[in-house]
Order: C-alpha cells, then structure tokens, then sequence
C-alpha cells in the first residue's frame, strides 16, 4: 500500500529530515533494519574548503525529493519496482568531537560496527573522504572484501607532515588492512594531493587505476568485469568523480567527471554480480551549492543504489 | 545535567534536525509535553515571493545552532536559566495539499488542536501567514484572548476576488472570531495588499496600530503596557516585523523594520504579564537568505520568548 | 534593416523586459502577430520547491541576451537567417489569484484562447506544470492534435488526496480530452509522483514513453518519426526534462537528464515534419539558480524553437 | 478606484517590470506625465565591482512589490494617501555604447533632457554614480538649484590619470556648474578615491559635508534645515549611503551608513520645504545581493520620496 | 605622494591580494615593519559552520576597496590623515597540517613569535577563535597585558569530552597564563557553548563581563574605562560580536550584536588611552556572506584600528 | 623534491593567492621566467553582464587547488609529470583606467610586450575578450602566427555606433593584423553581437569557422589538423566556449558548449604539433559563478595547457 493511501500525503516538502524518511534509530542497539544509515559530520580531514560536515544534512533533506511515499520505487526503464519492503533506518550521526581526528574517527567507527552487528548493510553519508577510514575499519574481523572507489582523486597518500588520516590517505590505510583485498579506483583525474609515488605505490599493490576516459572508454560493464569475479565489494563514491556541473558542491571540484548515467550503469553492474557489503558517500559540501543539485544527486544515487543491491539479494544473498 | 556529560558531545553541525532536537512525536494523540511545535509549510496564499513552504525546515536546522546540550539556556544579562525543565516536542508537519487551501489549513488546525487537546503550548512554524487563519480557528471552543501580532503588514483585507485565506487576510478573519478579544498590530509601515479601507475597518474593530516608530517612541515596555491588563494573549510574529538587514529570507521584505532587541523586550514584557496560550512565527522563506540569518532569528527568538514563557509561569500558571 | 541601425545600440542589458523585447499587447483583443507569449505565473501545484511563478520574469529578462537587434536571428550551421518578419507580441501575465487554483487556471486559458482567436501561435511561459492543464483546455473547439512532452517527470497521477490539477497531473488531464489525439512522453527517469498505476494507466491510453537513454539511442530523428506523421502537434516542455548541469532553477531537478543539443535537434525535427500549434515551457523557478543558466536555456530553446517552426511555415502552413 | 476593481488582481509577482508598473513611453517626444523615470545602466566608472548597469532592471522588479493596484499609497503614520492621481512614465533606458563614456553620458543627458521638455520630474535610475554628471549637465538652460547628495563617499576627484567622468568625479563636476548653486553632502565616511585634497577643494567650494553620526546627532530636521531656504533642490542618491546590511548590492559598500528611517525623514523634510526639480539614484548593483533587500530599499525609498515631493506639489507648485 | 602619482592608478579590483597591498614577507626573518599581518586559516575548532579557513583571503581581497594608494586615510571627521608612513608587512599564512590541531597551533604562535621579534605590531587574521590559543601562547616571555575581548560568545569552556583548543576555548586558556593580567569581555549574549560555570568561572576569575545592551546603555568611553588604566592590551574581536546584518559571513552568527561605529568608537578610545600589543580577528568565513559585506568590514575595521593605534604612538610609545 | 618536504605543508586553502603560488614580479624589467602570467581586469567593453574584471583574482584563486606543492603534476594517464621545472612568474595585473578604454587596453599590451621581451610566454587573464585587443598587438613586431579562438561567439564585428574595442570586435581587429596569418575560430554558436554579415566578412578573410557539433563530429585531432601545419599558434579562449554547465561565471553564457575533455584534447593536439607562442583566457566572472566551478576550470585548463606547450617544447623548441 502506498504511503498516501493512509491518509496523509506527505509531500517532499513537509516533515522531518530523515535519509528517505526512514525512521530514525537512536538506539543503535535497537536496530532492526536491511539498511542502516549513518551520518558522518566530519570535514577536518579537507585541504581546500570544508564544509562536508552539513553533507549528511543535505543529502537527507534530499532525499525527501524521492519519498512520495509510493511502496517502492517504480523505474519503467527496468520495469521493477525497487526497495519494496526494504527497511531503512536513520541512525543519526556520529558523534563528532571537534579538534579530535582520532576520537571522531572512533565514533564513526562504532557506529559502523553497530549497522553491521545488526545484519544491517551499512551506509555511511560523510563528512570528508577521511570518514572512509573509521568505516572500513569497522570491517576488522569481517571476511576480506574487495573495495570499489569512485573519485577523482587517488587518495593514496601515505603520510605527509605526520597526517595519516586526512582526506588524502584513506586509500592508502585501506590497502593496508588484511580485510581489503584489493581495490578498483575509478574516475581518478588531474593533480591532486597525491604525488607520482602514491601512484607508484598503489600500482604496486594491487590497484586497478582507471581515469574517466579509460573508463568511458570500456563502458560500464567491462568496468565492472575488472573486478575480481564474485568478491563481496565495499562502495566508497566520492562526490567528486562527478562533473562539476552536476556536483560543484564539494570541496576540492575536479573538471571532467563523470555523469549521471556513467555512474548509475556501473554500480548497477557491479551491484548484480557482487555481493554489496557497505557503501559511504562522502564530500558533499552543500553550501558550496545554491542550487542544491549536489546533495540531490547523491541522494538519487543512493536510493537506486540501493535499490539495486537488495533487488539483486532476492536472488543471490550477500557474502557478509 | 548537561546532554553532553552522558557520553556524546552532540555538536550543533551533527544530528537529525528537529526543533531544538526536541523528539519527534509523530503520533499527536501520544504529546505530553509542555511545547508542542508544528510545522505548517504552506505558502499557496502570498503575493510575491514564495518559498515559506521551507520554513519549517530552515528553523528546524537553524535552531540546532542553539543546542549545545546544556541543560537549560544560561542568560548572563537576566542571570536566569531558562528552559531547564521545560518539555518539548516536535510534532513534525500539518499535511498540505497543494492546490487545496481549505484542506492544508484543516491539517494546520488538527495539528493546533492536538496540541491544545494535550495541554501543551501550541507553536506553529509557518509558512506564509495564512497558516495563521486555521492556527486561530483551532481555539474556537477556548476561552477569549487577545492577539498580538508583530508584523510589518496589517493583514486586513476582508476579500478581494474571492480571496478570504491569503497572507494578507489572517488578521481580518481573527477579528471576525467571538474568541478573539481584540488586537494589537505593531511593526505596521509602508504599503501592501491592505488599503486605507482596511486600516479603517481595523481601526474600528477596535485595533491598536503601532508602527516600528510609533512603538520606537513608546518603547517595549509602554508598548506591552497598550495590551488589556492580564489577558491571555497569542502572538502572531511575521518575520518581516523586523528589518531586512537581519531577516531577508522573506517573501515580502519592507525596510524600516525592528531591530532584535526591540521585539525581544517587547515578547519578555508581553511573557512577564500575560499568560501565553499560543504562539506562531511566519514567512521565514530560507532559499532567500543564503547566509542562513533569517532562520536563526526566528529559531533564536523562538527558544527566548519560550523561555520568558515558561519563566513566566513557574509563579504565574497559564490561563488556558 | 538592422535594429541598431535605426539609432539606437540598444545592449542586451538594456531596457524594459518583455520577451524577445517585443511589444507588450495588453489588450489580447488587439492581438495582431505570428506568435503571442503569455506568462503563467502559478507555482501553487509544486510537490517541492517552488519559484516557478517568477519564470516568466526570468525568461523575458534572459531573452533580451539573444535580442541584439539583428534583422533576424542567422545561423551558421544552417545558414539560414531565422525569424526575419516574423511578429512575436508580449501579452503579459495571465492574472493568477493567490489560493484560487481554478480561477488562476481559468485565467490562463483565457490568454491562450485570446491568442488562438487571434491567429497566433500561443507560446505559454510558466509557472508550474499545471499550467499545462489550462493551456490545452484552450483547444476545445479545435483540430485534434498530438502532444509531444518533453519532461523528467510522466505527470500522469489521475487523482490523489483530491488533487486533480497540480504539476503531477496535467499529462492525464491532456490524456482525456477528445482534441487530444494521443501523446508523446520524452525524458521520463527516475521516482516521481506518478507511481506505477500512472504508467500503466498512460501505456493503457496509447502513450509512448521514452526515457533519456532510450532516446539517446534512438537519435533525434528516430525519435521525431515515432510521432504520428503529419499530424499538428502541440509541445509542453518541462526545463527538468534538462541535466540539472544546465538547468538547476527548477523545482524538481533530476539527474541523467537532457543536454542541449538533444533537445534542439529534437523540436527542429518535430518542427520540420510537423505543424506547431502551441507551445509551452514551465517549471523555470530562477531564485535557484543564481547563474541565471536555467532562464538563458529556456529563452535559447524557445528563440530557436520559434525559428524552426516558422521557417518550416514559410513552405508548410499550419493545420490549425 | 483602485486597479484591482478593473477586473485584474495583478499580484505583484505578475507582469511586465516597469516601474510602479508605470506605461513604457518609448516616444520622449510623446511624454505626458508628472513624473518621467529614466534608466542609466552605466556602469563602466567603477573602481572596484561593477554590476550597477543591471541596477535599473533590478529596481524596476522590486517597485511591483509596492505595486498592489491601489488608488494611490495609503501611510498609517501620515495618515495620507499618497501618490493618488500622480501620473508615471517609464521611459526605459538611455542608449549605452560600450567602452565609450562621453557617448552613453551623452545619451543620458539626452533622456533627462526630454524629461524636462515634457514639463516631468526627471528620475534617473543608474548605472553608477558617473552617470549622476549627464544628469546635471541637462540642466544646463534651467534656474539654479542646489543638489544635495547622499552618498557614503564625497565623489570630488577633480582628474586622475586622465579620468574626469568616472564615478569619483560627480560632485566635482557638478560644482564647476554655474547653474548649480551649493551642495549639501551627507553620509559621507571612509576612505574612498576622493583624498584629503578633494575634501579641501569641495569645502573651498562651498560644500557643506557632513558624516552619518554629524547628521545623526543633528537630526533628519536640523539637517535639512541646513540647505538654502526655499531652494530648488536636485537629489542624488548613491545607494551605498545606507549601511551595507540594507544595501550590500553596490559596487563599493561602505560600514557605518545610513539606516532606512534616517535617509526617509531627511528626505521627507527636504521635499516639505523645498522644490524637488530632479532626483537620481544610482549604484544598485543587484546581482551583489541574492535577498533582493537592496533593490527593494531603492525602490521603497523612490516611492516614498516621490509620495513627499507631489503631496507637497499639492499645495506649494514646484520652481522648474 | 600618493600611490598614483608614481604611474599607476592601481584600481581596488587590481593587484595581487595581499592585505592592505603591503608586500608580501614570506621570509619571516626578515621581516622589518610596523605591522606584520599573519593569516590563520584554521577552522577545525568550529561546532557548528567551517569556513574560517578563507577568513585570510576574504579579508586581503577586501583590504583593496581601502587600498586607493592614497598616501595615508584622511578622515574629515577627525580631520587627521591615518597611516601615513606606517609599514605594513604580510607575512602570508601560518602553515596548517589537517587534521592536527597542535601542530597548526604551534605554526601560528611561530609566526606571531616572529612578529614580535622582529619589533613589529602582530595582527593575525583567523581562522576560528582557537587560533587565538597559540597568538596568545607567543607572548609568553613577554610583559603581562590585559585582554579585550569583543565577540558575541563568551569561550570560556575549560575542557569537555576532552577538547581543550577548539573555538569554545580560547578565553579561559587564555585567563590561565601568568602574562594575561586581566579581561574584559563585551558584547557577550545568548546561549553559546560556554554554560553558565562558565561564567562564574570567568566571574571568579576577575573578567569584566558586558552584554551588547550593557555596553551600548554605558557607551564606548566609558566601557574603555573599565579596563585597567594604562595597561597594555591585546585586542582580539571575533567578527560574530557583530550583528548578523553587516556579519552574516561566520560561523556563529548571534543576533542582537554590535552595529560598525560602536565598536569602531571602543576600539577608538582603547588605542587612545593603551598601547596595543597585539590584534587578532577571527571567524570570518567569505563563503557564508555572497555579498562581500563581513571580509569589507573586517578589513574596514583593522585599517582603521592600525590607524588610531598609530596615530596613538606618535605621542605614546607602545610598552612591549 | 617537493615543496612539502621544505618544511611547509602549504595546504592550497592557505597562502597568498599568485598564480600558480608563482613569485609575484611586480618589476615587469625584471622578469626572468618561462611563463609570465598578466592579469587583464578590463570588462567595459561587455554588452550583457560584466564581472570579468575578477577573473584574473578568481582565476589566481582557484590555482591554489592545484598547487600542492608537488615537484610537477603528474599524470597518470599520460604517465607524464608535466611542468616540473618550468618557471612560472606572475606579473600582477596591468594598469586599468576606468572610463578610458584605450589607456586601458595601451597598459595590456604594455605588460604583454613586457613577458615577450624577457623571452617569456605570455598568459594574459582577463577581464573581458575586448583585452585580447591589446594582446594581439603586442606582437607588432614578431613573426606571423596563426590565431585560434575558442569561443561560443565570432565576436567579428566591424564597428557598430564607433564601437571598435568592445568584446565583440576582437577577431575582426586580429584578422586585420599583418602579423596574424590567419583565423581557426572553434565553438561558434547561437546568435550573438556578430550578424549574417560579420560571417561573411571572416569567411572572406580566410577564417575556418567550426561549431561545437562540427568540431565534436570531426573530433580533437582533425579539427587540430586544420590549422595550418607546423605554424606557430597564439591561443585565445573564451570561457563562454563551455557549455554553461561548467561554466556559468562569464558575462555571456551559450548553451550547447564544449566539455572539459573536448577543449583539453584540442589544446593537447595543439600544442603537440605547433609552437604556442602566447596563450589569454578570458571572460571568467567569477561572482556569476558562486560554486567557484568556473574558475576552477580556468586555472585547471590552463595548468595542463602550460604542461603540454612545455613538454612540447621539450623536444621541439618554440619559434617566437
């Protein structure tokens, strides 16, 4: 039964402010859900404009655009009608303690950690890329994964001036853990906080480096056969592998991204052959966009998504 | 004790926005609180700028800026904490219908109602000021009060082609009501959709005009000393009441308004000596403000006319 | 001759805004023009964000960029020297009544029937989409005629919560008019009002309905030639029908939508194969979009729109 | 009777942007009317932002704000109806040529010129404060007056690097006038392109010059008291008087300005005692404020003084 | 000789951007000047909006409104040519390492250490209030100074969940150092993160703590009056003590602040009657003003403080 | 080595903003570097929004984002590290005189002739295209060289009412030079300052004329193909050859423009086969711009242009 149907119509533009108007958790040991999201205000990480704090905001204000509340989300391109009966809930944010990298990190990390000890698919919203780090962290003592990044930037930094856990080094912690069993970096393009050794280095372990134009080159599906075949995937999107003009709100914009479309076919691709164990979409920074495209694209991006993970796990059930 | 001693420090930049981060209670046959905020994000009734619909939204976010977890707001000028103790909540919004104006303003006087029928404080959230029209029709089987509205516009227009539920008809229909004593209508200047025969009309249904200079020269305290002695009173406040240079974020912006300290001490005189049995704050249309001042007016001017509230009546109990 | 050679420069920055700087016809009874543009300034049907009523204002303003005096407007990839002589009238606005959704829509109509008594073609800016709804019951007495949507959205909710003329409703409102002979639906992505039901409901009365990609892999002209041959055909085009890249000043933004030229090679098809018998563009909401990208589209489609269908009149006269 | 009673509600969010809504007469020759409004949008005498050519279309939108239809302006405080019977024209612009001052300054002076002819209160909207010198220079054949001018900056720059027509230049300009009898300059403050020899030369000449705290302390009456009894008076107004929080859409803001009811009472007394032969108001730069508030003041402010100058036409004829 | 009799006229809008078009001194050793501007562009210490990070850059590139190359301010008022001959020097920024606060900390004290050993004025442009830790931290050899400290929020939090150096910090970090004789806190009002111990803690402490109504119900001189007589005073002014209508472009922003000339007037009287040791102005955040309005009058504001201090020297040596 | 291993992080949000973070040369006689960039701040010669007079701060500004302090940039999908070792210097802006178009423009061309007699490459940003003027005929002297324009517009015009300088003149004025061989003008669209016959005018004077779907159908190499082979090449780019997607901050926008990837392949074409002997980039009016999208593309394409002409060169030395 649609949403309206029970007496309200609920319009995008009333009510509070959950992720698609999920209910909202506080009680992380409470959590009873298929999908548990997390917000991560964290954005002390950035090394140009920050911001990435209000992107959890943004995007669940967002998401109100697509809560018509329809029982499940009708695509007449696919002829399904996803997310019918997937249970979302809003965890809330993290808590952030400012000037605190390291406790923030933690917090982000329990709250991850909760979505998973619930059998819930974690999907964290940052916060800065370095809110990646505490998610992936959370997967300690789960079985090895492998890691789909979407970005403009390598973020492969190893250390610099004694930072380790900026928005420049989440890559390169990942591919430090024994649970990361290999990453994709796709979209990566121009200079960035990351040096010809970072390059080097993530070559070296593994990494398949893919720019927007080798990617677009491929097309979606041969992007998506490189990953290894069946291997349980962890999604970490960047906002900023996306063109500008779809997504200026962010902190470090980089000119020729990707569009809408490029994205969408991948993660449908990648989310019909894989398991899909965890997913954070970070660095939208909604105040850099007046026009609010950036915090509505990350919030269309995240409901097909997960539309179609769970539409795929009603055949074939995820590894996690 | 504070929020912030048991275990999270909650900073105003993370958390699910409601109003004062007070819990949502979206079943209103379930409030028991002292305050009960209602959103009524309608804004099919104005004449300019829309764009009040976001209202809701925009004092939602703006008055986390507020809550810091303290237990109680600490006044070093009135050296009174305020707020300590006082329950509120957060009934989400009326249900709106858009093209249906009769049919939104029945939503917004059920949700006032439901307030009212819990013994709590009803504080609506417009929305153009048309949402004050149901606000006022929900207290029909309540006891006589006055109506104070702080405004730069008179609202008085009785119909013009057939419109009788505009933003610039609220104060014309309250007359009309048997459990509407009377008016005082202070902040009025320039011109607007009221003509010199509506001024007239006011004038002789016993309506007490103040301009921001008239109320400049009386000062708050004379000001609040016009309004009958004791009588209960509720407070309509149109953003645009103030200045633009701190309340832009408005549909129909008109310079010479008041400066914050103006209204405050006016409401702070009003809350010591009258009992408050209803409150509604309008026209805060976010989208236009980009640094975000307007919503943080309303959201500041809010949690201090609650707290003079319920300062108040810690000696003198409500008469409603 | 050219404009400016008549004695004034008259810059794009000049100047009172009509479009196209044509003369403003305030009496539609003295309508005597090729094509006749009405403002429908109604925003009251939106499910989101509005700000649609300011569009015709933001359209007219933009209109004055390609409004450089030229004899004409000359094209270098046709080589042709679009709308010389052709006449194009400002009606002005349809007057809208705040609250009053029918009698706002029954004023539209008025405009546009004036217009089609005149032997104009109607050219109607909105507003939201529902002025659609007024727009083609201005036909009733005419030739059936095809209509080709061009929109991110089906716009086909038959009824709900009582709403039957808002911005989700016009594309069925249009479905039962005997003048209607059947639609075209170019654009179509992503969750919106219209649920599954609308879609069958649209198959079931002869729709063709075509996402963005479909489109794209047909080409313009594939795409033109699915309309029934030869017939008049009347095009509403909703601005998200656009990439929100370059048309971000709407309510409803979704992305994966249109670029440019996709639409352009699209209506020059329909234009050259077709007789043009109306047309409309809603949805241009300019306070999100401070580029000022979103009004310049529109203006740039509607400019060489205009262009096409009366080059192609020079040698086809139009049915209706 | 008032406009709305002819059929149309014409809300202000509807219709063609001329000023208070005023016919466009594009024929100077054919002017007929008591008060004619130029536009100005010259903009290429700035020192720093520029974006004041869009000034003109910027005020002529905000004047529908204070454009409801009524039979004249009805002000509670004065207890008058102003403007009631006041005839006004928009002329539209004066021609701008691009990089070519003594040109488009010609064509303003033009334009007041005809203003003149036509036996109407020339108004001129800028374009920036160089264009206040064609202005004056239309005079040429006419009585003596003196020009009061509110501005935060004096303007007094005789030459500099060749530059005598820029908008630091005005008020040196007009002082070498032999039909400009005396200034009165007030608001002014800061450091600005004029230096200390500038302020010497203007004293030298007769200038009274006085900051916002001298005229604050004065008072609005005292100040005017201050001009030349019974003289003609022509006003400039350079919009960055005002502080920066009412007027932060112009070229070179300035802290410490004017608030709205400090300009309106100085001017409100000035039109009270003496002939109003001319008034420009230039450097609204609307694209520096997204609230809109900058435009609104102007034109709240141009409505309210021409209500003063006619209703004192009324009884005392003007000198002209 | 003024800047522009050497050849160039230097408009405002030309030029690299550094503070007051001083030079810039990257070479910190070599510094030999009056004044030495050292930009903190740390803003990890917020709880609520970032930004401050820009603070330096929106202030430099507003400096060049002011930067006519006059030599020296002349200002009718006080009659008196400001900063002429006085050497400015721009040191660029102290070096920031993300996500670590300390070492960013320790990078701002070196740089204000080098100010002062190269003999010069240190004024260090924020940042957030927590880069006024380290700025104080850098006198520690020096001779004990009281501190003025105008801002809206007290920031005198000891420690909470650990954080010790973030934006809440500052004056009770400050109120612990031996060379810290005193302090006075004005414009203090409304809730922020400092709860009430807090202030009984600055009370117990011996701080002079003033609402913005205190102050402005005593006036500016004899506010100054209250510090101790004579004693040097380090200046620091976080730009939310300002009302949000000239100051909307912070973090914080807290209605109900200081208009331009009240503070100008304290900060006026203050250099008269003390040598200034030290300056610093923080939480400026240009992203969240599009109007340019909060970076204008911080730069307005530090041009004409470095002129009263320097005018003030000329009769009275500094005491540092 | 990099720069980050000298001691200073120098993260991109810190520092003064040169180009590049290049040594600021304000000594023009001085100049000992590869490339000298000049700011051109002149926008009086823009027919629709003017604001490019920022474009050379806005510019500097956005190259901070690029300027990690790396030893190069490398590229991954080039596996090459561009620039390391090439010596950039930034000359500041040249001299602007307001109100006087031909000083103006003698400045530009002084400070081109500047960077040509130190044997550098000119990079001039301007201001508006009227100041590719001045650079053209800085080259009064040199070799003949072929001109390729990269603009949405023709910008051809002869002279209109004695406009001969104004920002639609600039390819007209080139192609009368001796010294410029011959004209490439990619990107040409939609109607715009140039009539039917300015085309015909540049067709007969030798110029290749290519609009975006004509190059896009040719591709980057056969469009690269046509210039004339082995010619030195001055490259002119107007930002408004981007589609406003990616370019929204520039005075005159044109939908249907180039991506990212298109114009970059060009440039690499380019300057792989041909000497690049001076390079402007202009039209960037960044306050039309507010995600900073826009200039970020200016600096990002003129960094990797700078990397290509000097790789080129590498092997193949420059002819001027």
């Amino acid at each position: 039964m649609h949403g309206y149907q029970t007496g309200r119509l609920d319009l995008p533009f009333t009510g509070i402010c959950t992720f698609a108007r999920a209910p909202h958790v506080a009680d992380w040991a409470a959590l009873d859900c298929d999908v548990a999201v997390l917000g991560a205000p964290f954005d002390a990480g950035t090394q140009w404009r920050a911001g990435a704090r209000f992107g959890p905001r943004g995007v669940r204000e967002a998401s109100t655009l697509f809560s018509f509340g329809h029982a499940g989300a009708y695509d007449h391109e696919d002829d399904v009608t996803y997310l019918d009966g997937v249970r979302i809930a809003d965890m809330g944010d993290a808590d952030i303690v400012h000037t605190d990298t390291l406790q923030s990190h933690a917090n982000i990390r329990a709250g991850v950690a909760a979505a998973l000890a619930a059998g819930a698919l974690p999907v964290t919203i940052g916060g800065d890329h370095s809110t990646n780090i505490p998610c992936i962290e959370a997967y300690e003592d789960h079985a090895p994964f492998h890691l789909l990044q979407i970005d403009a930037h390598l973020d492969f930094v190893d250390e610099r001036h004694g930072v380790t856990r900026g928005h420049g080094n989440p890559m390169r912690r990942a591919a430090e853990k024994p649970w990361v069993s290999g990453l994709t970096q796709v979209g990566i393009r121009n200079v960035s906080s990351t040096a010809r050794e970072g390059y080097e280095d993530a070559r070296a372990r593994g990494s398949d480096i893919l720019s927007v134009r080798q990617m677009r080159a491929l097309g979606a599906l041969a992007t998506a056969a490189r990953l290894p075949q069946g291997a349980p995937v962890y999604i970490t999107i960047d906002i900023d592998a996306f063109c500008p003009s779809i997504a200026p709100g962010t902190g470090t914009p980089s000119h020729g991204g990707f569009l809408y479309y490029e994205v969408l076919e991948l993660l449908q691709a990648v989310a019909k052959a894989h398991p899909v164990i965890g997913i954070d979409l970070v660095e939208v920074a909604p105040d850099y966009d007046p026009t609010g495209s950036t915090s509505i694209l990350a919030a269309q991006l995240l409901m097909n998504l997960l539309g179609f993970v769970f539409h795929a796990r009603a055949s074939v059930p995820p590894a996690a």
